[in-house]
This record gives C-alpha cells, structure tokens and sequence, in this order.
C-alpha cells in the first residue's frame, strides 16, 4: 500500500504521462519573501531557468523587489492571479500569507525553504532544479489542506474577519494578565476558563503553535480541528479534537480580565473585548500544495520533531 | 442552536409522539453486573416494576443470577438478542464488556450506574425511575459510536481477533521491560519506538486509558482515531489524531524488548511476540447508545473531569 | 511521625504555654485589600475584637480606608513596621504584595482569605475568630518561605531589582511575537530557546503560574527553584528544578525576537532587550508565614487541586 | 564562573599536581559488560595499555569473561575492593548494577559507554586513550551521587531491602491492570491514587524512567527526589520533588486492584500487596562519579535530550 492512501494527495504521473512535451503547468507565478538576499536571488534563478526550459510562462509577483534585476520580469498580482501555479520562495511564514490570500483563488502552491526543511515550503533550495522539472513534467502529488475562518462580531456588527492556514488564537494582551472566557461548540458551552489563551488549529497548524502548547498532532487529511488552552489554571483541561464542521464562540466574560487579542497565523492581531464573540469555522475554500512524488508526511514528522534521532 | 446539532445524538421524541400508548421499545433485555449486591436488585426492582408498567416484555440475560428472586423472570441469550432495548446495570466496564458482544445486533444499549456518575453508563440509580419511562415513551437522544477491531497475525495466520470500543493497547508484559515496535498507517512507517506501550483508542476512549496516558478529548461525534504513546523513550514524541479509515500496524522489533501485550478495552489480553502483527481499524458495526433527552456530552466532561470546580 | 516533622513548620504551643495570660504577639499589623466591600468589613471587625478581647495593641495600615470608620484605627507603615504579627485580609495577591515589602522586617505574616481558601492565605472568614485566639494564644505553626531576587542589568548598570515571592517571569510582549534568549546557570549556558517565555518560581511558586506552565510541586521546604518554559519550540524541553543557591541568568538574543518583559510574581513589569542580562538568585530575607496550628501542605494541595474529588 | 561551581563535580588537577610521576589511582578495577564482543575487547585492551603505561596495578572483575584471553589478567572481587577507581565498561545498565554494588565501598568509578553516549557512562571508546591518561594523570573532576534504599515491610517484617541509583517504582503486575495506593511522606497522607504506578527517583534518575514519564529534571546536585505518578487517573496530579531527607511511604490499598511489583533501577524486582509497605528513603552511602575534567551537565542534556537540534 502506498503513501498517496494514507493522505490526500494523489500522484498524477498518469494523467499527465501521454503529453510529456507540455508542461503539467502553463503558467508559474513566483512569490518571494522580502530581504531574501543572495540565497533567494540563486534559488529564483534556478527556478526561472527551468521554467525557460520547460517553456513555462512565469511571472513575479507584483510589488516585490527583483532578486535578479538581469532577468526582466513579468508581472502578475494575487489579485488576479490567472497563474496554473505558484512557486513560494521563503519559509513557512511566506507559506501561511501566500496561502491565506490565495485560497480562494484555487491555485496549486509548491514551497521552496530558504531556510530548514518546513512543514509546508518543503523542497529544499538543492531540489529545486530535480523537483521543479519533475512537477513540471507531470510528477507530483497534490493535497488539500482546509483553512479556517474567524469573525469578530460587536453589538451585531462584524468589525474584522480574517482567514488562517495553522490556528486563530485568542491571548492575553499583556504578559502578565491572564484572560477569562467562555467557549461553546455549536452553541453548547465547553467551559469557562482562565488561561493565558487558547489556540484553534487546523491539522496544518498542529505541527505549529498548538504543538508548544501541548496539543497533538492532527493527521493532515483528517477533517478535524484542535482546541488547545495554553497554560489553563485548571489543571483537568486537555486538548479537545472536533470535527471541523461545527462553529467554534469565544466570549471573553465581564471584568478585567476579560478582553485579549485574536491573532491569525501569528500574523495579524485584533482586540477583543468583553461583549465581543469570536467565530471560528471552517473556511469555505482550500488550499491546494503541491509536493514532490513520493511525499511523506511522517517522514517529514521523524525530521523535523527529531524522530529519527538517537533517545535518551 | 442545540445539543442535538453538535454531535451524532437526535432528539426523537416527534418520532413516536403519535402513539404514546405504544412503548418506543417492546422488548426489553437486562444485563447485570455480577455481585451487585442489593443496590443492584434496588435498581431491577425499579427496571421491572418501570417496563411492566409501559406493558414492555421485558427479560433477564441468561446466566446471571436474579438479583430479586421473588420476581419470576424471562431469559434472553446475548447471541440471539431479540431484544428492543437493552438496559446495562453496572458501570462502564458491564458497558464495555456488553457493548462488544452486542455491536453485532445493532440494539440500542442504555447503561444505568451504579458507582458513580460514567462516560457510558449515564444514568443514576435515583433517576432510573424518570429517565426509563421517558425514553420508553419515546423521548431518549441516540448515539452511535464506532468500535476498533484488533488482529493478530502470526505467519500469516489470524491467531486473534476481537472488538474494542475504549482502545486497543500493546504494552510491556512486564513492568520493568520497554517494549520496542515499529508502528505504520496504511503500510507508512510512522516511527519505531520504545516505550512502556501505545493506546489507540476511539472517541469513546479517548476519556478513559488514553486520557491517563495524555491523549487529547475526541470529539464523539468525530470520525477518528487517537494513537498515544505510554513513557516514550522519545520526549518529542506527541499523540497522533488520523481518521478512522487507516489501518494501523504494530510490530514488535526483533530482540529481548520486542513483545509485550495486546488488550482490549483491558479486559482481554493476548501475548505479541517478535514476528507478529496487531492490526488494528474501524470495526464495521456501531454501538447505538441511549441517552435521555437532553443528554451532554460537554456537562459530563465538566462534571467528571471537575471542569466546574474551582481552580487554583 | 507528626506533619512538623515534614516541613519547616513548628507547632509552638509548648514555647508558650507558661504565660497564657500574655498574647503570644503583643502588636498586631492589619493589612486589608483595597475594595473589599462588607466582607471585609466584617472579617476585620471580628478580627479588632479578638485582638482587644487578647489585649492586643492593633493597628491598620496607613493609607489603607477604614472598613469600618466606627471603629477608630491606630495606623503603621510598612516602612516602619514595629508590629509582631501582620494579618492581610485578601487573597493571595494581597498576600504576595504585602510579603515582597514585609519580608527585609522578619515580621511573622497572616493571611485571610476573601475568596476560596489561597496557599497563602489559609485562613477562612469563619474560622478567624477561632484560629487568631488560637494563634494570639501561642498554638500555631510558622514557616519561613524565601524569595527570589531579580535585577536587570543594561551596560553594566542595575536598571532594576525587585523581589518576588512566587515567581519572576520573562515573557513575550505581544502575544503573537515568541521571545528568543539564552540561560545560563552559574555561567554555564543551559540552553537557547524560542518559546513564549519563562517562569523561575520559587516552592511556593510551584502552585501558580509555574504550574499552569506544566511545572512540577516543589515541597515548600525544599531548597530548590524551578525552572520552567512556556511553550517552548523545542518539544524536548522539561522543567528543571535547581539549587536555590545558583545564580540564574538570561539574556534576549539580537534580533526582532530578543526582547520581553520581566514581571515579579505578574505584578511588576519591566521590559528586557537584547544586550540586557536579568540575573535571578535568591533573596537575602525570608518571610515568615504563620499557620493555625496542624496546618497540613499536603491537605491544601488535595483540596485546592480537586485530588480528592472522584476521578474519571 | 565555571562549572566546577554549579555542580558538586570538582576539578582536581591541583590537588595531585606536584608528583604526576605518580598514578592519581594506583589500583584499578575493570568491570565490564557480559558478551561485550569484539567492541568491548578493544576497549578492555586500550585501557590495559593505558594502565601499564602509568604503573598502574589493574585488575578484572572476577567471573568476568577475559575479553582477551592473550593478556593474563589479575581478578578482583567486588565484596573485597581494594581498589582505587573502578572503570566501567559497558552502558548505563552496566553503571547502574555496578554503582549498586559498589556505593558502599566509596571507591570512584568512571564509566565507558559501548554504544552511545550515556547520563552515567559518559567516556566514549574513542577517547578512552586521552581521558584515561589525563584522569590517572590527576586531571579530572569527581561527583557524589546519592542514592535510593527501599525496605519492603510485611507484618512488621522487612521482607527484602536494595537501594537504587535512578529509582525505585511501583507498578502495576499486569499490562491491563492498575495499582491503587496510599502514598505518605514523613507519615503525612500526600494522596491515594489509581494509576500505572509512580516513579521514586534521585537527580541522577530524574534523566531516566521519570523523564518518560512526565518528570522534571532534578540537578545532580541538588538534594531532593522526584515523585512521579504514571498514568495517574486523577488529571490534575503533577510530578513532586521533595527535599531527599523525608521517608515516603506506599500502600496498596485492600481489593484486587491493591498489589503490583517493585522494581529497582528496573532491575530487581519484587512482589507488593496490601498489607505490605514500601519505604523509600536516601541510602546512607553516595557514589563517587569520575568524569573527564571539564564535564558538563548541561552540555550532556543537550546532545542527549537533543536541545542543540533544530526545533520545529
């Protein structure tokens, strides 16, 4: 039995064996993180050469700076993103803004790290030539991974919504000051805690924050979210693991203690106050990453939380 | 919004509303915890005088000794259930122990406690009396929970097989000794450990042996596996949620460390030696569990797990 | 083997039993939390009346509003103490406010509680009548507690020092930003870390926040620190416990992630950048915790950690 | 400040400075690992060479196997000692059986470890060669390490006594099959429990089985002892650490739940029932740990918890 049961992605060598001469992907769109230097500028240009290669029309995001200004580049903006897929030059937090402004366009995403091997940009600097060439030609495998989706309601109005790829968490605004809340799942009340905060996670984002806070690891094609209070001053509370289709309330109660922060993929942060609700459900559109053939997960899983290393 | 939306349990009572002289379940079935002394034959006296009073034919499982042998009573066989309803008085291990041999016959199980407050068995001796006739009257939630089913394979032989519906663990068989395993999802090797053993529970279990050993709360209602490593000799090793789907493998490594014991919902135990293969996935029939109207999954938590006391 | 025998704690009633008519403290110090409303107004009027009924010379904070202003109050300073006993009426933030300014005057200290039964203040408003006499009688337990000491260092120069008596913390300033610094015990480097920050507690700080951090009981008599991450990004991090007589030491690295915020038992905050050094060793002076007599650690922590409730 | 300061570890090349013409230890003792093979054989060799060199008298362990029957070796017997450092072949196993044996002869011992790197045996084969000359040449550091001693108490009898390096635990008889107890400190009930078992262990086994299971770690030189509870099905008990000078209790409570196994450093183990009473107290005589000069505890943490990996 092969990897591609045990996960949502599928190898498509087949579907694309007959016509070998056409790319998989017509058209590539690049997006780097800023200030990559010159690790970046040598990645990009092994990319842009294999593109050239496999007559691929490929184009740089708009806005960021040219890490080669030699090579000209076309433009595309994540607006319309009309690109068959895109290349995300960085790490994992180039990943998570990527993939939250691109959900919902439908587009395949391939992560090239610039530093260490990530949980979603997973193709190392040194792969890119044999990787890309290798996707280009049709061999890769592709997967979903679902997004959640928080709103902010005050007096019935919503004043912020926001998407996120790893967790929605809500904190304590200052380091010393714990927050008080009420959860409910679906309407029925989960508990009221005091905490420094509690973290939704996605199977993606279970490999992120809600893992330093103790909670388990979600398998990636599991429709699932976990709920993970961080550092709780009941001592009974464990992480909670539901399905994703139910509607996740947080409601800070009333006093000082109440109000905090919400934050998106660590990313983008929005008060919330006593009289505010918190909604988090799924999102109604996925991400789609595209990963070398052959992909693992829990070989990345005994890589990247040290596995395979020698135990005490 | 409630209860009924946020988990697999409905509200039936519009189901039946229309004949109300009719019991929603004809034939009753009792099974008894052994030894329950006179607080058990307390509760039967109440079951009886209860079904008789809603005209249910109602029978005792062959082989346990009548607790009140004043009371004439009906015999029925587990094998052959020809039952409607089938109420447990004991605790959750009469649960457990019923709820395996009964998966097969697709008859809804009530468990009345006769210890303390349980998971499965969630109904008190004092409210015997209010919940049976309610739900005989038609007005009960009910509940499906999914089984794990356990082989053992040695040279290709099946050598044994049984149903969980807390876990299936493998674990040291003697106390001062690891067991060593390799464990895969679907044929993918996840890591070879040494630990005290591994719990893979349902949802069902995942309040019981999994939750001592640190697996995160699952969700009745989700359809998932937890994977929980016991003292692993790996401190980053964390659970593991996948879906129910996956076929899990353990595999004893060869050497003095590598056996150890397999059992099932720790009532039935079975040598695993170097060699062998405990596989373990969904059982193909639920249990059907009976809950009065309004019954929460949630309150219990709290109330069991001391959510609503005060904290430090 | 009594409960004295286990912790610093000695009943004294045989010290002074031969001058019954003399109380065991002759000046008595009130301490009250502020808006404390008529709950506090009577447990401090019973309080002024056992301690006129002993011929106790009593005297309330200055500064502090009479609870009561029938009741004329001879007033101190906490800076001039000239009391032999203090009783603080709150919880145990008052307590811990009172103990970090008493503590350089070795004045013995005790605590009512409010609220529910503290770790420090563990006496309830319906037993004050009962255990003052007690303890004005000379039938009580005493039990020294140290501190610890934090200084913050920038060029060579102490920005500030302060004391705690449960924990000094470093923690992340904005609740999605991780702190990223260096430890050192006695100049010996223990680790780097990522994480959102860390908890130095002393034994009495092993009940709060460090524990909530999934820090470990530290006896109260034991003389020993814990050492304790929060969310450490590195899954093999455990809570250290270390000799009281080290000198801790931790320095933000350069860069965005470096700097924090220090707080003293979450009360007193300071920031912390990179190039700044907080060094934490224990304090010069204990204070001295008065308990009714037969005061038991172990009770206190089955009863304020729920371990005597019905488990799962 | 160096590290000589945060450890009890003492570096001696002072101390024996002026006659280095002279061995720091004029009569060694060799004990090895059984069926060490071929690896063991050429690190027996290597240290012979090395002892001949200095003038130093060595002698095999008697009813070991001469690794290398070529060199005729003079035999010493661990009830007689008369030797001045002992050098431990083998693994932390091997260390653990011989510290047992030998902590009451106060005679040093250095470890070598055969596979990887251990907590105890922290000489590797490949610098044998250096650090044995150095250390015979006075330059090395030396560690006391205190141990456990457990009484086994029926009806008022001791029925077997063993001390213990790492730990003495309790655990359950069966896989399936919990242990419930009384657990005392200095007579003082702490709690009764429902759980695996609980760990008792030394600074020195707080980097063992305790670490597995859930505890801290305790600095070597700090006097105090881990209490860990395994599985506990209370959710809200922690690790304890407790100063080393208190006496703990445990007792089975009565029914079929009560009896389980002892296990000291998980090699000697021994039957417990109700009735019967475990008392664990520190052990009058300490180790004496040779390590290369410039040992460090916390360097050692690092490799062998794998601190200095990239984190996740």
């Amino acid at each position: 039995m092969t990897q591609s049961d045990t996960s949502p992605t599928l190898d498509r060598k087949a579907n694309t064996g007959e016509r070998s001469d056409q790319p998989a992907f017509a058209r590539l769109g690049i997006i780097i993180k800023p200030d990559g230097g010159e690790r970046l500028a040598e990645v990009y240009r092994n990319l842009v050469a294999i593109a050239e290669a496999h007559g691929v029309d490929w184009a740089l995001e708009d806005g960021a700076e040219n890490p080669d200004p030699n090579i000209p580049a076309r433009r595309f903006s994540r607006d319309r993103v009309e690109r068959d897929l895109i290349v995300v030059i960085g790490g994992d937090g180039t990943m998570l803004n990527a993939a939250r402004s691109l959900c919902q366009h439908d587009v395949p995403i391939l992560g090239v790290n610039l530093g260490r091997l990530g949980f979603l940009a997973d193709v190392k600097p040194v792969e890119v030539e044999r990787h890309l060439a290798a996707i280009l030609e049709g061999r890769y495998s592709e997967e979903r991974r679902f997004l959640l989706q928080g709103s902010l309601m005050r007096n019935d109005v919503r004043i912020m919504e926001a998407v996120a790829l790893n967790d929605i968490t809500f904190k304590m605004r200052d380091p010393a000051r714990m927050v008080e809340f009420e959860m409910c799942i679906d309407g029925t009340l989960v508990n009221q805690q005091r905490s420094d905060g509690v973290v939704v996670c996605t199977p993606t984002g279970s490999t992120a924050y809600a893992l330093s806070a103790g909670g388990p690891l979600i398998a990636p094609d599991l429709h699932a979210v976990g709920i993970v209070s961080i550092c709780p001053h009941t001592l009974s509370y464990r992480p909670i693991v539901v399905d994703a289709r139910h509607l996740i309330e947080i409601c800070p109660v009333e006093g000082s203690r109440g109000g905090g922060v919400v934050s998106f993929d660590g990313q983008l942060n929005q008060p919330l106050e006593y009289g505010d609700v918190l909604s988090i459900s799924k999102y109604e559109h996925d991400i789609r990453l595209i990963h070398p053939a052959g992909h693992d997960h829990y070989s990345l899983l005994r890589n990247k939380l040290g596995w395979s290393e020698q135990t005490f």
